[in-house]
């Protein structure tokens, strides 16, 4: 194969890795930003402070699913920045991912409005969990099906694929958990999942793992320093 | 013609088709999101389990429409892969096509509504599947327009160009025959919209023509392993 | 200057510019699929069909305001096309216009709700024209600023630069004249509009026009075949 | 490391910004544009223009909140334009920069809903006065993140970082300022808020600045004039 048709090959594949970036950041911003729309204004005739301070189930709810999609977001963006391209199998995982994507401010909406309501308030608690577990679980999917299929560009070290396989685990287990957990306790659960949001996006006590993530995304400026 | 020159172009016409691509993954991701928005909130004097469960129709809507948004994209997305560049003509027929996009969530809202209501239940899954195959014969159009118009780029097999027309036929004579069905079941009209989405989105049993698009989307790579 | 650090400047630029469109392509694609969620599903007593027969304004609405996002967006899409580079004050201008892109949605509804109301069907129609006569003229003013100020590429021919500055004109006055005529009979002063969006989008009789455009855009190929 | 490397590490880099710039660029589109939802249609039994009038605080709340997204984006624009890539920390800082972003919708339907109650008014203006504090923040602090970790480009002129630098503080003294006086004339600090916004986007008096940052994004054009 000659230099320029490596090129164009490159330049295609690259296409193909960017449009389906670019329909995950749309489906990510979107999900993130229509969370604001579900927050209802009070009816006038209250007075505004009560009113809002009364609604913090609500402020909840935006803060765990805007965490949830950030942290997501977050991963999405450095599996993809280690990937050589995508194939129409990564396509259809990552369609399904964005499904469950766009599907969380509804459960977030149940959560908001039931979260008081004895029974009901169960309900809401593990449908959104169930719908945590499922994006995490996706986005799991998404990125073992990636290294399966040689889609990691070559140049990524075996460590780096590795710590990302080991950071992407836990989260499942602790998903289950707190689902079990959301049967007696639902705003336990809620709080514990926006713990595990906030474990996503930064790791804490893991500096080491994280700065050799750090190495794999910009590795030209760091070893230049040494 | 210069080889800067050259460059010049492919910049030029590449910086088209980003546009209309950007434009498309937002029609695509919006049309896509939006659809949750329309799940109502049950009222909160409902058992909310009960109340859930009895929003089937609504569900089944957005899996619907989220499956066939899902399905054009991937179709978009491998035809555009196929692109040398745009024109002017080819912009105003991917507008049509996301005019019909962006409308989906519409019908989707009037299907869940009324897929109970004896006669406005054959109305909606009507008006439901005529926007299906305005969509897929706009899809059809586009990639014609292109093939015809030499938009595609030089060095795709004209067997791939084949197979990628031979698969985006068959949707169109399973939609009209769909939408009579529509009339004497909606159910099982709108149940069978999602059959051609998923066939869309996975072709069953046609795993050669299946590599073949697959090759011409990342060459170098699976050229490499021989 | 070395070749480096011209190659550096033009990926700052390109960067510069690439921001502006993505930001333009998200308000134009959110306002054009933001305008369906304004149709009211109507409630479920009635009969679907003669309620939705019953809704053409909205349709109507509907369909100008997207041939219009549209057209605009393919104007738009021309002009950055020719762009060299962006500059601070041509990004202020073109947030102006999106200001006004992204309240069209608006007026929109105001139409589709008060189509049939003898006094305030006036008010809505001369609200949607003056918003569509605003967008208009910034789009001018945009493309303007660009030719004035040096950011149109320098191997753009002067008559394409001429061409598209004439093309742009007409629909200024033509919006004067329509929001005049709406003040007697508003729904034909919204056909009007509609007739601009398409006039815009598919340039009748000037075919001639039209190719030097299209060479414009994507010369390479063109050339190449004669 | 050999010119492919350092070529293959900046593609990567760019891709990062480029990710980091997709999701910012889309959850600003979207506040911007989902503002307009927020805008009620009036009851169809009142005269229209009386109602439309009747909305004046509506309308200021739209325009000032869509300046300061724009003003937002710009800067913005300009920090990334100047990055020479990003951090995953970087990325984290942005991420609460667009939960603010993505948040001002909320505050902004409460100032449009409250504006004429006496005690809720002050609260209304207080909540939008905070998150406009705390979004102007957390751009100063993403800008000083990039500086102080060494992400900005090596060719970038040490007196244009200062006057970047220079040019996001006094925003912050104003905001405070601003948020006391709308304890006691709400209407006034909102005005106030649009002034800011207006700073931010046309630096009045400060041409010469101006320029020097117009020379970062664009040096090639205007060395070329001289």
């Amino acid at each position: 194969m000659s230099e320029e048709e490596v090129r164009e090959d490159r330049t295609r594949r690259q296409l193909r890795t960017s449009r389906m970036e670019a329909f995950s950041d749309g489906v990510f911003t979107i999900a993130g930003t229509l969370l604001v729309i579900e927050l209802a204004v009070p009816p006038r005739s209250t007075h505004l402070w009560d009113a809002v301070v009364e609604q913090w189930p609500s402020y909840l709810g935006y803060l765990v699913s805007f965490a949830t999609i950030g942290a997501i977001w977050l991963a999405h963006s450095v599996i993809t920045a280690y990937l050589d391209h995508a194939s129409l199998w990564l396509m259809r995982v990552n369609l399904i991912l964005m499904l469950t994507v766009a599907f969380l401010p509804f459960p977030t909406k149940l959560l908001a409005e039931y979260v008081r309501e004895s029974e009901s308030e169960r309900v809401a608690a593990t449908l959104y969990g169930v719908n945590l577990l499922l994006t995490s679980a996706l986005l799991h999917l998404f990125w073992r099906y990636a290294v399966r299929h040689g889609l990691v560009r070559d140049d990524a070290a075996a460590s780096d694929v590795q710590v990302l396989t080991r950071r992407l685990r836990p989260g499942l287990a602790a998903y289950v958990a707190l689902i079990v957990l959301g049967l007696f306790v639902p705003v336990a659960a809620v709080v514990g999942y926006l713990a595990i949001a906030v474990y996503y996006l930064v790791p804490l006590g893991q500096a080491r793992r994280q700065r050799r993530i750090h190495q794999a995304m910009a590795p030209h400026r760091d070893q230049g320093r040494k």
